[in-house]
């Protein structure tokens, strides 16, 4: 799919597009292997129930069904309309179409906006055209949809034989992740829709439209863009109402091809953090591939109770193996799954019912024991669901394919110990293949018929288990979510001075900052020694000089910082020494003017920024300052703006943060006059988005707690910068 | 399993174990799924076609064969005996089969080292009766052992049906690791082994048995424990001269439950980077799951032809679909697979032969007209193949069982594209679906009837191929590794005052260190105020303060380290200040004294250290060093010795190396001396290794190049610390 202008967004329906009563079929074809023949075979091959009406100029008949010359000779206006022709007639015969009372359209055609300038000239007039008409289209350069509750194909390619009804609906950009999704055959399907280049409709809009149908109870996201965050946020808030979950694979986050930004923060956050972000304040389950998909797809799809939220919760493993105990521990180890320790209760309760050479702890080795007698198994089980920091009870088992039979006879009867168990307790429970590569199906038989998620995979399935906990978690608090505060701190000349796009010096980024509410250094401008010295009396030794140059942005690596200067002397002697080798570094440099500026002694260094994360707009960023920054690579990002109680949990978020508190006996830092800087700086972020790139505030020095913090060196960065 | 003492490394031979002519199977039992008469159906179910003699007190059949009363009346003395009786009969019937003239002996109960004292009692002398009578034993507390290239089966679980005849050796410490492999039903077996607690033969002699056996061509290894890591790297020495490789996933690595060592050293390098450490000097495969597992063994089983080894090589990936191409580029990004920018050259031949809106790019994105034209297929292939940096080609393609019959007779050309093209190139070629869950069986027919590794998720194959790497490039150079260097540097004073085992103050942590020829601080000791200034006068000013006292490990927490202290009245003031912080922090330390140190100014602090890392004897670790130590977690681990060269690869492995390089205009620091100081310390480590439990040197003060490296502050903590 390509990019492209987003739609309008309007309360149409999407009805006539997602269940249409009637379907005609602009295209056509009596030729087998062929869109137009296909996509006439599909319905037929459906059971759709609606009038078919397939379109040919010559014609009697379409895979069966009587044809009609036109659209004029159809016996009554239909719903949808199926466009199998090539691009270039699919404006003129969508004219047609509306003015023949269709209301909805498919267009599989490709050599649109995906194909260079005049594509998307034609897609912008498909967009006109359907703004003016009301037309509804699915696509352009797509492989249509399929409605599987209401046995209805708008379908270019074959439809899977695998394909049956169920409550998993697939929005997919790309033709082949709508085609990976809907084949790997373990989930009843509502829906499929390859959405193309959604000239028109956007994952938002069918967020917002599968919200509200019955038979969805999960989607499935396979997203190569972001039209339109705001709405794309408001149908989140759709499918929360519902109680829908929705995955989404988000692809193209990788950084080979991204821009380079001339701020640090720019490079420390790239999209992925961004969509990350994102998907994270609206409660979006974010994968990073089909199987991590699949899984939480099989978790979201059966889990009957949603887990408990409370800190200490995670996830209690029952197995009968201490080889795949230990595998499972180290796996859950390393992706930072919460595993609880047992409470003493759950412990003496494990230990009445384990054999005598087994261990209570979680995860859990229930014994060999236990596969011969399943009485042990389900005792087990009730006994770990028993710990009060159990909030899910997943039963690992090895179940492959290859099983001998009397192998998956044994594992059947733990497949049904799980089954009886999960009748019993109140809390979700699971059943997991510890490798991929399928489930035997004598084995998985009673979970299936029951309802309980069977899994595959150790690693796939422990992040699903991660994933539902921090899903519970968001739903339990986003009602409550605090609206999106007020910005309104812009000051009429600071956005005409980043128009302008102009380079800023430190001093002038400061005063920005200053203007704004944020604490900076004491410092004063100086043009030779003697106003240098006359600075620095003032300001009171020691202080710190650096260049002043609207050609010079990283002011260290030239040689253009020197500090701790103690006294007159020390001051005439760094004048010098740092003009010379500034000169030497960067001899095109101006340099008029060079700063004197107040020393600040101690404190914690941070990183304090604000970067460009389109589609989303401005993102804040924090982590280890000084300039070790791209060194150590701790930050963290949110999207502008964030409260004081965010900018906590950001904070919290980098390792810094363990600094802040005071690390290894050093005194706790002002970490609350730090997340009230973030969070005003966000502020600006959120502002000054028309006219800001970046800002770069590194570092920010975090004084002993009760003593505030300094902004001591500032970058900005313009968002239309002039050119020198 | 459980851990035990090492068997007795011989040359004995496993023939009588793992090949065996004749089998007497000791505990038959005439009742059906019992181990005894399992054991005896699977070898006439397996059509095992030496003398299978089960012996029976009173029955006169076991599974259709006649059955013997006891040892003394078979036909011949069996090679092999199978033991399925309880842990109480085994000695006594090892004996009486040893006297009967067996050679081997698999041994299936439970009750041995694995349940405690008495059990670990009860294996040490099976051990001594092996020792003193040659047996050769698998278990006990195991499966049993198949030869599936042979039909010979000594196996108390049933052989899965799914089980044919192929070149994988499957040895697991854990039965249940034996059972998840073999059943995967994807790879054709030479030999199962379930090796129990390995009592007797562990993995490094099955490794040096299977290095010699024709049938074997690749070994995965499921792995709990290290018995004895010397004889394991024979064992691998032999794999590698016989061209096999080793893929390996060991378990219980995680550090819950790990005890915490005193060192930073210590925490910074748990036993999972130990064994990887010994994994890559030893050229295993390492592997986190059994996903991971698959796809390596999938990978090594049918890769044709080893990739080539050169800098810039990686894999170069085809497909027929953009969103797939984007998500592969996102994964590889993120684990870091190699996936080279192609060439003028390549990109021209392929823009030669995509269509017109195609992008000549690697993953390459062939375009859906390839799937309709495979020769354009092909023809991407071979222009991706001729670029010089790509070593493997890899083509991706969603095929998973739900394929509709369209759809999968599509791919099935792409497959036959793939094969043709894998025949006229000299370069390795896989083919792997983005997802997990099955091939789809007609796709994938051609590939497998070829030989082309057919793989199966996005994540586990790229991993596999990074791995494949990886391996061909430990390969190319593993026969040119030097040997160990002999490490006669120890000094007996220093072995005596390590053994006595009582705290090392810094001071005398650094005189051991000097006298092994590593650069320290020039220091005094002073017991009051005058000594100190005495002390700063000889050792010029500036000067730093520290603490001397056996109590005290980490002297700035308790605030007793001044540093830049200027002159004599600075030192008054400091060393009062110092005294009356570490009372206030410590008062029951013992204080004797203050060291006075040379202030070492600038340089790029580092940490060096060696800690125990069993079983491996002691590791050398490299990293950022000064108090953010423990925050930045940037760390890198190698087994002790290692030379300059390995020094270097180790620095580069850190963060901390760029910071070396001179990072951000900063002067290189002096890298070599720091290399050098590397390789001595962790020859101290080899040295030592008997009697030291860990080295902590912290900071060392890399500076600019030229000047060398000073050790600013060292820890010393003997191996049997006596208490206090």
């Amino acid at each position: 799919m390509s990019v492209s202008a987003p739609s309008t967004p309007t309360s149409r329906s999407l009805e006539p597009l997602l269940r249409p009563r009637s379907i005609a079929v602009l295209g056509a074809s009596p030729r087998p292997n062929t869109l137009g023949n296909n996509a006439v075979a599909n319905l037929v091959r459906f059971g759709f129930e609606g009038g078919i009406y397939p379109v040919h100029p010559t014609a009697a008949e379409v895979a069966g069904l009587k044809a009609y010359a036109n659209l004029a000779s159809l016996p009554e206006a239909p719903d949808c309309a199926v466009v199998a022709l090539s691009a270039d007639k699919v404006l003129p015969t969508l004219e047609e179409a509306a003015a023949r009372g269709v209301r909805a359209a498919v267009v599989f055609a490709s050599g649109f906006a995906e194909t260079g300038a005049e594509g998307r000239k034609l897609q912008a007039e498909l967009q006109a055209l359907c703004e003016r008409t009301g037309l509804v289209i699915c696509g352009p350069n797509c492989l249509g949809l399929v409605n599987v509750t209401h046995r209805t194909s708008l379908y270019s390619s074959s439809v899977p034989e695998s394909v049956w009804a169920g409550g998993l609906a697939v929005v997919s950009h790309s033709g082949s992740g709508c085609i990976a999704i809907s084949t790997l055959a373990r989930f009843g399907l509502s829906h499929l829709v390859s959405a193309g280049n959604a000239a028109v409709v956007d994952m938002a809009e069918y967020l917002e439209y599968l919200a509200g149908e019955p038979s969805t109870r999960v989607v499935a996201l396979f997203m190569e863009t972001m039209r339109d965050p705001a709405r794309f946020a408001a149908g989140m808030r759709a499918m929360h109402r519902a109680g829908k979950p929705v995955v989404a694979l988000k692809v193209g986050k990788s950084t080979r091809g991204a821009a380079a930004s001339a701020a640090h923060t720019g490079s420390l956050a790239g999209s992925a953090e961004a969509y990350a972000a994102f998907y994270r304040d609206n409660g979006v389950i974010a994968v990073d591939d089909l199987d991590e998909m699949s899984e939480s797809l099989a978790l979201m799809l059966s889990m009957k109770r949603r887990p408990a939220v409370h800190a200490g919760a995670g996830v209690g493993i029952i197995s009968v193996s201490g080889g795949e105990t230990a595998m499972l521990c180290d796996i859950a180890d390393r992706l930072g799954v919460r595993m609880p320790e047992l409470s003493a209760d759950a412990g003496t309760r494990l230990r009445a019912v384990l054999p005598g050479f087994g261990t209570a702890s979680n995860p859990l080795d229930a014994t060999g024991n236990a596969v011969y007698d399943t009485t042990i198994y389900e005792a087990c089980m009730e006994a770990l669901a028993s710990d009060p920091n159990v909030a899910l009870v997943a039963a690992a088992q090895d179940c492959s394919p290859g099983l001998s039979k009397l192998g998956s006879g044994n594992y059947r009867r733990i497949a049904e110990a799980v089954v009886n168990v999960s009748r019993r307790i109140d809390k979700p429970v699971a059943f997991f293949n510890i490798a991929s590569g399928g489930l035997h199906p004598h084995v998985v038989e009673p979970l299936n018929t029951e309802g309980v998620p069977a899994m595959q995979g150790a690693r796939a399935s422990l992040l699903a288990f991660q994933r539902a906990f921090q899903h519970a978690a968001y739903l339990a608090s986003w009602e409550s979510l605090p609206a999106t505060p007020a910005t309104t701190l812009t000051q009429p000349a600071w956005i005409e001075r980043l128009a302008a796009g102009t380079p800023f010096t430190e001093r002038e980024a400061k005063a920005f900052l200053a203007a704004h509410g944020l604490p900076v250094t004491r410092e004063k401008l100086a043009t030779n020694e003697e106003e240098a010295l006359a600075a620095a009396r003032e300001l009171g030794y020691p202080v710190v000089l650096k260049i002043e140059s609207p050609d010079i942005s990283h002011k260290t690596e030239v040689g253009g910082v020197r500090v701790d200067i103690a006294d007159a002397d020390a001051l005439r002697a760094a004048y010098a020494g740092m003009l010379a080798s500034v000169r030497g570094h960067a001899p095109k440099a101006r340099i008029a003017k060079v700063l004197v500026q107040e020393m600040v002694v101690g404190g914690v260094e941070m990183i304090a920024g604000l970067s460009r994360q389109e589609p989303f707009g401005m993102g804040v960023v924090t982590g280890t300052g000084g300039v070790l920054v791209e060194l150590v690579k701790d930050a963290a990002l949110a999207l502008c703006p964030i409260d004081t109680a965010q900018a906590r949990t950001l904070v919290d978020a980098t390792r810094a943060g363990k600094l802040l508190a005071g690390f290894r006996g050093a005194p706790a830092a002002d970490a609350e006059a730090f997340c009230e800087l973030l969070a005003r700086l966000s502020a600006i972020g959120a502002a000054y988005a028309d006219v800001l790139e970046a800002v770069d505030l590194n570092p920010v020095a975090v004084l002993p707690a009760g003593r505030g913090v300094r902004v001591l060196d500032a970058l900005i960065i313009p968002k239309n910068r002039s050119t020198q």
